[in-house]
């Protein structure tokens, strides 16, 4: 379960270090879609229950990668906060996930 | 690169492991939605397009949770073979990724 939110997690945050200052349509769709798929699919139930209602109640941010970042980075804490991990200060996000060169 | 790799394969064959016998419409198409998102967005750029390649030519199975483990171990053997890794003999895919009990 917890190697599995790692995986996602890493996965999330990759995908968002390299989201453009400019995303277009399909991009901007994509990353919504993306999260909404997980709300649903995500392998864990219980956890994908919860991603679902922390969504609803704080849909992503797609407008730009840095916003996007910012959401993903806020989404997290709210988990990381629920199972007792350490909070992440969001304003390191930037440096914290690099883009793949590739 | 290999650690996102990684990271992503784990989210989907541990979502495969629970994907069920029969699935409903709306889990077929997230299935196949999650993984038309990723032939976009993954963020490893060249990885996207070749498995972008890998799945335009060989569409997700998404029938029931056997066909789409067995799709997706096969995909996952296209990408080892042209990184030179050993491929993963597909009959024994149910038992190598468990279902998460949540």
């Amino acid at each position: 379960k917890a190697e599995v939110g790692r995986a996602t997690w890493t996965l999330l945050h990759t995908l968002a270090a390299q989201f453009p200052e400019r995303p277009t349509r399909q991009q901007r769709r994509d990353a919504r879609t993306l999260v909404d798929c997980l709300t649903r699919i995500y392998p864990c139930g219980d956890c994908a229950r919860h991603f679902a209602e922390l969504v609803r109640r704080d849909p992503p941010v797609v407008s730009s990668g840095p916003a996007f970042r910012r959401w993903l980075c806020q989404i997290h804490n709210r988990v990381n906060a629920r199972l007792g991990k350490p909070l992440f200060n969001c304003d390191l996000v930037e440096s914290r996930w690099a883009p793949l060169g590739c």
